[in-house]
């Protein structure tokens, strides 16, 4: 059951001038569900996209970097699910590139203007040829309005589409910015994985897209943890369409780029929670704050330690308030020459953990309570700096281990 | 239920001269089980150490680290299950300190000749004066023959002892080589965690056999895990007593001291392997090894990605062929220009992964038939390398949730 997750609203989800998204059914698992989708984007919009760090980057993902890399103006973007191509060799990469072949005939493209994506099941050849067959009718069904049904076609194991729109408003334009993802797990029962794609009808340089979306996916994305897992096909897209009018944002020290920046990052936020919510048999959200550390990645260190132990998991699931397993968590973090006499911890609004023991008057039915909430946070005070960083997860439960362990269907 | 491990056979646990060992019901946690044990240790011996690197030492760690660096000679340990005495500030220091001061009364030494260890809750107060109490009824029973009942003494949630001899001929001396171990989860419910003392009745300088403890320790206790996370209370302990006719090893190019050292490897690492047979909810024992790495530590991390990954676990519980999830963790390990095109696997007798895909001859029944098996050997060729390394695990089941999430009792 997702943690206070429900659909998106469709009238809640605006479309984005300049992009158009279609998709049929391909059959690429199974027959009878959407799995093929395609983007269209309109001509002179900056694509800006970052990906898994996985040394087995799937075939797709190998592709997308080349045609990033080459290619002046991307404008087309083709999505499967039930198939990761990853893991597939030198047919891989020719099925990816065959797919945005044929993408590219049919919007009348060079075929480096296509960025493929693909999720689902690792090691297994794609089949192509019904990717392809999909095509016509995912270039028939192109429109703006599709984003909600295009957060549905990229599901895996996914309960709940997720979609999230916000806006901005600089110089009297009212600018759009709406985002799709997909992703449960790292990975998903051998499904793989977060697939997010982000538009925008504000103008930006190609360049500074890219350094934006960066930034973007390290307080979002790169801030969500269901199993410590990373997925070999994640990618994370921002398309700039420029369909507004409105000047070209060209410098991070412009007033509408930190507008801009505000609306990605809240969307991202908002998608990257969506994945924790939704994460693989999660009863709770949980939220860890690590404060005055050193340094930012030391905050983000000590914060995945917690969010990825499966001791401080299984507890949240029980709702026990097992606080020498947080101690443990922040203890493993190989922090250099952490004084833990100034390690403070608060769970909900109970201060638990005072100069690195048990605070003086905690009492464990306050622990108790705050366990019990579908929503929890952790809040941790390093006492030693002025850094900060979040990250949000799930908890462990039987039903993960059930969804995992059940065999590949 | 733990994998292939039966409880030691009392006759094939050997004593070593100038050890003995005694134990008491202190009821530290609950009443009616021996929870405290004493080690003396005969003069002139030497005694050398490996603990936790977690930040949050307990204070039964830092006064070992004290003790350690003081003093000429350790004549004994004091060990408690029930409570780590971590997390408690300055009176767990005293709680540890006094301890040791009654052990020496006790003995007639110094309490720097005195190492303190304690297993069990986090962040509650050791009750020391029920330890104290018990100390006069753990010297009446010291015995060279309990070694045994030593391996019960300090069990927390074990299902089974842990205990193995082995010996070794040198110039017509017979050494014995005996050792006992704790735990089942890096951290258990609550619990913290490993102990493992290992003692033998050769003659070993003290720097030498610092420097030998910490090399058995990193192919053994080091090579092992259940959940990834690191105890705050793990110690390991060599005791050589000297107590056998024969001349002191003061080099490690002596060949006593490689006699030595292959039988220290053997015991720990059967210490070692019954700590993952035993593994909170295990069904499996899982042998990891990765070889033709570029360096050791390169095999290592890739090692540990996929023992530590929840996913792999989960598809071992659920003897599930699925080979996506080995492919993900070996790319996860975060190698530097990893060529996947290298990459082969092998499960059990099976070739699955060859030059980064499934492999051409692999049939899904192969691989279902060796994950059905109780013990399960990974081998993954990295194809860049000569260095190697093995590491043991357990597989992830709904009782290790269960036990993880049951209230602590």
């Amino acid at each position: 059951m997702p943690v206070n997750l429900l659909p998106p609203e469709p009238s809640a989800i605006r479309a984005v001038s300049g992009i158009e998204l279609g998709f049929a059914m391909a059959g690429i698992k199974r027959a009878g569900r959407r799995d093929v989708m395609l983007v269209s984007i309109v001509k002179g919009a900056s694509v800006a996209a970052v990906f898994t760090q996985n040394s087995f980057a799937a075939a797709p993902v190998q592709v997308c970097r080349e045609h990033l890399r080459l290619t002046p103006g991307i404008r087309a973007l083709v999505i499967n699910a039930g198939n990761a191509n990853c893991g597939t060799g030198p047919s891989g990469l020719r099925a990816a590139r065959l797919s945005c072949e044929k993408v590219a005939e049919l919007l009348g493209l060079a075929s480096n203007q296509v960025l493929p994506f693909s999720t689902g099941v690792i090691l297994e050849p794609l089949p192509v040829d019904r990717l392809i067959a999909a095509l016509p009718e995912c270039q028939a069904t192109l429109s703006a309005d599709h984003w909600c049904d295009a957060a549905s076609a990229i599901m895996t194991t996914d309960t709940v589409a997720k979609a999230h729109s916000t806006g901005f408003m600089h110089e009297g334009v009212d600018y759009v910015v709406t985002g799709i993802a997909k992703g449960v797990g790292m990975l998903q029962p051998n499904m793989a994985t977060m697939l997010a794609f982000i538009g925008t009808d504000a103008a930006v340089a190609p360049d500074l897209l890219q350094d934006l979306t960066k930034r973007v996916a390290d307080v979002s994305f790169n801030r969500v943890t269901v199993d410590g897992d990373t997925s070999t096909n994640d990618s994370f897209v921002v398309i700039a369409t420029g369909a507004k009018p409105g000047k070209l944002i060209t410098s991070e020290h412009e007033p509408a780029y930190l507008l801009l920046e505000a609306a990605l990052v809240a969307v991202a936020q908002r998608l990257a929670q969506a994945i924790a919510r939704d994460g693989e048999g999660a009863t709770k959200f949980i939220t860890v704050t690590v404060s005055r550390a050193a340094s930012e990645r030391e905050a983000l260190r000590v914060a995945k330690c917690i969010a990825h132990s499966p001791l401080v998991k299984t507890a949240f699931f029980a709702s026990d308030p097992n606080l020498g397993r947080l101690l443990m968590a922040i203890g493993n973090a190989g922090i250099d020459a952490l004084d833990v006499s100034q390690v403070g911890v608060t769970l909900g609004d109970v201060k638990v953990i005072e100069a690195g023991e048990r605070a003086f008057a905690y009492r464990e039915e306050d622990g108790a309570r705050v366990m019990k909430e579908a929503e929890i946070t952790v809040a941790v005070d390093l006492g030693r700096g002025a850094s900060e960083a979040t990250v949000w997860t799930c908890d462990f439960s039987y039903d993960y281990v059930k969804i995992n362990a059940e065999y590949r269907t």
